[in-house]
């Protein structure tokens, strides 16, 4: 069974690997370009779409595979995995199979010019600001100067508090990468990834590294469970990749001003991620960072609130 | 009274004007910064700000003046002036005056480059879909060849259907420019504007030109009304303009491909504009045009319908 099936060519694929058949679910009205296709490709009798939402569509038997492409930014953006976790306990046998079977998030620290662009751009607003004040106050009789302050919240959570997509080079990790969390498809239900979060330990392993902030990414595996193997194990990785980057990306979370800090510094580092209260498909990421500097210093905290938009 | 006061800057100014009583409405949480504004510039005896939609609040007495900015792109794309006639209907005393009070659309045969891009953008979007057609036949086994249709259709839509936001240089109206809808504030309903159309000539004016398609804009004017009319009428016009353009622009209707005519040809020229029926704050339009060139010569007719998107 596909959840999600889009024009459908996951479907078709798996057909023509030979499942006998397939339940192709998708939502939108895409569902009668996935149809046509199926037919153009002569595999009606095998693949049935079905045009309705997870949560409400009736398949005529339960099925022995899940297959869907669920993975939004830094895996659980958008929230999509709900409504998988709905057709697995819907639909599957209780000897099914995900794919992917498993999923982790990865975190690592980084460096990265994007924190200096970006105060620039936040100082550019605030400069703005304050001659859109002048002017108002001796031009138009108004003093604007109260509202200063949730102006700058407002450009501050724009310009800094906003997590950003990036394809970011191998070599600005500058730090072990630490896994925040694991999700094994088969076992997990909504209550495990509505709220992430995690304390790990990372060790600066570059020579006099600028520590900007932190990226979030993920991977997937192909494994099938244990008792049902796949032949061939396939991993999809979103990490830092010299040769081709994904749509992905990662999500990089800045951090000002950046650090200087020593090769075989430490940063003991918690993090915690939940759902945004107005839109449950957004996300609020904490981090709270403390650096053991290589020399025995111990700096203050960087604590921070992010949203991933 | 101010409808959708935002800021709360137009009220100040009403007030500073000379209000006895400025009522200050505002849907969104920014009625609390129009609040705080109003009390760091002593206004709060003058201006009172009220939180909520303009077709439920309250306000304890009938007003003499509405002051809105409710225009959109070509006027009146969101279809803001809709709460503004329920504020005149619920609120303004029988002698009242909307600010402004009368408004007008127009239209002109252009002249612009932005009909080789788009036709250009939409073109290289064909050629990659069909290197995509080759791949995934030839790498992965699927015929998606039935989907090209339904693709192209999208792409024209996107590409080439789509209004354009621009502030175009007075140059580059090549022809008369008309009114295609003129709206007494006072008086107009929301079924005055649910539908606007028009059937109107245009002379081309310009020599050698290249018609390319249509822009349209709008202006208003602040005059009051008869029986007590403004004391200096002001307008604030969006059309092409060498000097300053306004954040509306003009919306651009790209005609492909385009025509050469001569200096005294004729257009006629059929406008129709409807709210979109998925989304009532956008706009379709529809353009059938005639060209009668100068040297007698009638060209077939090209109809065209557009998205406001």
């Amino acid at each position: 069974m596909m959840k999600g099936t889009g024009s459908g060519i996951l479907a078709i694929w798996s057909a023509q690997a030979g499942a006998r058949k397939v339940y192709a679910v998708e939502a939108t009205k895409m569902s009668e370009h996935a149809r046509s296709l199926v037919k153009a490709n002569n595999l009606q009798d095998i693949v049935e779409v079905l045009e309705g939402s997870m949560e409400d569509v009736v398949l005529p038997e339960k099925v022995d595979v899940i297959i869907s492409e669920w993975m939004g930014y830094f895996l659980l953006r958008e929230s999509m995995f709900d409504s998988v976790i709905c057709a697995r306990d819907r639909w599957l046998k209780p000897t099914g199979v995900m794919y992917p079977s498993h999923a982790r998030m990865w975190v690592s620290p980084i460096r990265s010019g994007l924190v200096d662009q970006k105060k620039n751009d936040y100082e550019g607003a605030m400069d703005d600001w304050y001659g859109f004040l002048e002017d108002t106050k001796n031009s138009y009789g108004v003093d604007m100067s109260i509202l200063t302050k949730p102006f700058a919240e407002e450009q501050e959570k724009y310009y800094m508090q906003t997590s950003l997509w990036s394809n970011l080079h191998p070599h600005q990790l500058i730090g072990t990468a630490a896994i925040v969390k694991e999700i094994d498809c088969l076992t997990a239900t909504v209550n495990d990834i509505r709220e992430v979060s995690s304390t790990f330990s990372s060790t600066i392993s570059m020579e006099q590294a600028r520590f900007c902030g932190l990226a979030g990414w993920f991977d997937v595996h192909f494994r099938g469970r244990i008792e049902d193997p796949a032949q061939q194990e396939i991993e999809l990785t979103t990490a830092p990749n010299l040769n081709n980057g994904t749509h992905w990306g990662q999500q990089v979370f800045l951090l000002h001003p950046p650090v200087h800090v020593d090769q075989g510094s430490n940063l003991d580092i918690s993090f915690s991620m939940i759902r945004s209260k107005e839109n449950h498909r957004l996300m609020e990421v904490d981090f709270d960072v403390k650096i053991s500097q290589a020399s025995g210093k111990i700096l203050p905290s960087i604590k921070k609130k992010f949203y991933i938009e």
